[in-house]
């Protein structure tokens, strides 16, 4: 195998110059300055973490796992998602805290990918996680702060998917009691979107006709509030109607949130977590072909780590999010550059000095009068100070690679 | 070897809980604000790099780098520092940026450390890196912005040291001409303060009386400017004669941006990076037993990567200084908690809204009558509002894991 070159980095890394970190960044405080007023709280943990516990917790298959060793031997793995680590601390550090806990956090999260697929193999999420609220009203609250931490960071035009883990899973249970590994067939042609190959399947499963007609009529639950009424009568299994009035209450909780016109109920929807018990989400934005934002409920991942209790949340996708808004230009902050030769230096910082004091941004050189010649040819805007030269000022806007 | 718990995290890693990210994310924000003000910008490079390139280039000792392999087979490190790794942006990306070049970063950085040693595994920098100035001047800007952003990020007592590599390899060539391997065992005296060892070393040489008289009076070579005179009497070789005058106008310009009380010259002092070529600093703190910031001129990094360029930089310890001003307290935002239940709701949620829509931080939370009595109890400050029980709102202070 070839030596990497000496400036490559990584496949499925990435630089970020400053043009787009100031973009990331500028998302990042403002999805956490919108998360901080609703009282979500911000945590930090490492980036890697014990395979055997976090690891295995995580919803990420085993083979996307990040591993490596510590001096010990003991096998570690670069966090996968912030979820599973959160809950960790909500059963360790944060043991005696009392439920409701609100925690958000902002990191970068690694999946080993295959080199071919394009996708990346770190990536950031800024998300939150409410914890001891089984309510329908702290799964409103999550959407709703998912919409506005997406329109706090400048995402406009979006909309929530919301579907519920228990209506397939009762609806399965009816119609295809026992039969569990065509309920995963089907689960996983949902969950890859491919609804001709879930026709087909449900055709192929010899089913009466009436049940057939049940299975392939779900693929039509997609739309407003009318699609609870509409779900109400298409199983009549305990699990699948909970799971119904859980999204009924959740809808009328956003539409106090003012937010329903960016919700819609998906009842074919499965969230690519194998954690998620109840209700799961994800968020697509106009011309983007995968969610900025997905998230759900986890009633069972706390037990794992010693403390049940119920739990929701989500994650933007940060870095998604920069790809969408990124071509945006804003007004940029004015540079300043001080040049001088030798005799102006001490009045050229005392001025660099001043004028940072007031806000600006200004960068001092020494120069020869060649450089300050070709700097004032390509400057566009400059004023020329002092004496012949020594000191000169110029106003450059931006910086570096843009 | 014992499985970890569920609830444990890797030794040598830590989780931050709210109060300690809201300081560690001020102390990032102010340091990074400050950088921006001279003209620094902020770039982000992956956590995984190649052992090959980026590994290597790195000044930390082969052991103590986190290794893992990708899918291909190639060995991959953690990142030990972000020099080495915005040396391959400055010889990639930005190869056709002009220099000088300005940049900053704050990012977690990783060494494989013994479990026994209570050191860090993962910890935070800020720092910038000046690219393609030689100049005094542009030391002399990073140590006057080392400390500019040490108090912006509110430490006020600290001193920063500042030596120069090439005064020690220039006074050693000069009085031990060949004798690499005693030079390099002096030097290891230096680093680790061992002043003990390196005069019973220097004694052990069996050097005649003057040459010994120089080499233990060096250890008094820490002051203010005078010792820059001082010094240069010390040694007649070219290359001390030049590192001392290089100080001396690093000096000057010091006085000009009105920080040289914080500053010594320290010409024992030898930076712990094997990159460092020419001025060297540490700051330390008061009552802290560690460096704050360190940072140097690394005139043949660049070389490395194909892009020859002289460079100065320095990196705050950020979690470091988390340590040091972690107590202080200051006034924390308050909470507002509104309780609800059944019929209160929408109004509720309504209420919330608009006190976030005017700054405040507001919790909902559907509660029954009992919560909201204990929670009567148990508040500080709280008042009372609607019917009987339909909303309440509680003013609380802090969140959680104070």
């Amino acid at each position: 195998m070839a030596k990497p070159k000496v400036f490559e980095k990584p496949i499925g890394v990435k630089d970020y110059l400053p043009h787009a970190v100031a973009r990331l960044r500028q998302i990042e405080h403002q999805a956490l300055a919108c998360m901080a007023s609703w009282g979500y709280e911000q945590i930090m943990t490492p980036t890697m973490e014990y395979y055997d516990t976090v690891g295995v917790a995580s919803a990420t298959s085993d083979e996307k796992l990040f591993k490596l060793l510590n001096k010990r031997g003991t096998t570690l793995v670069l966090r996968s998602d912030m979820t599973a680590p959160i809950a960790r601390v909500v059963a360790s550090l944060l043991k005696d805290a009392a439920f409701p806990l609100r925690l958000s956090y902002h990191a970068n999260v690694f999946r080993s990918i295959e080199e071919e697929s394009g996708r990346e193999a770190e990536f950031y999420q800024t998300g939150v996680e409410l914890v001891g609220d089984p309510s329908p009203e702290a799964d409103a609250e999550v959407v709703a702060l998912a919409i506005a931490s997406l329109r706090a960071a400048g995402v406009d035009r979006f909309k929530i998917a919301i579907g519920h883990v228990g209506f397939l899973n009762g609806l399965f249970e009816e119609t295809l009691q026992g039969r569990l590994e065509e309920q995963e067939e089907l689960k996983a042609c949902l969950l890859g979107r491919d609804y001709v190959g879930y026709r087909e399947k449900v055709k192929s499963l010899q089913l009466s006709e009436p049940v057939q007609r049940v299975l392939e009529g779900i693929l039509r639950l997609r739309g407003g509030q009318e699609i609870c009424d509409q779900a109400r009568v298409v199983s009549a299994n305990t699990t699948a109607q909970a799971s119904i009035s859980h999204l009924c209450e959740m809808w009328d909780a956003l539409k106090a949130y003012g937010v329903s016109d960016y919700v819609l109920i998906d009842l074919t929807m499965i969230g690519d977590f194998s954690y998620y018990t109840g209700m799961t989400f994800e968020g697509y934005a106009a011309d983007l072909g995968f969610p900025v934002v997905s998230g759900g409920r986890y009633d069972n991942l706390l037990t794992q780590f010693g403390r049940s209790a119920p739990a929701t949340g989500f994650a933007l996708k940060t870095t998604r999010i920069l790809e969408l808004i990124g071509d945006r230009d804003e007004a940029e902050a004015d540079r300043v550059l001080i040049g001088y030769d030798g005799g102006g230096r001490d009045e050229a910082i005392a001025e660099a000095l001043r004028l940072r004091e007031q806000g600006a941004i200004v960068v001092t050189e020494k120069m020869t009068a060649d450089r300050a010649a070709d700097l004032h040819a390509s400057l566009d805007r400059y004023a020329l100070q002092g004496a012949v030269f020594n000191i000169f000022k110029s106003y450059v806007g931006g910086g570096v690679a843009r």
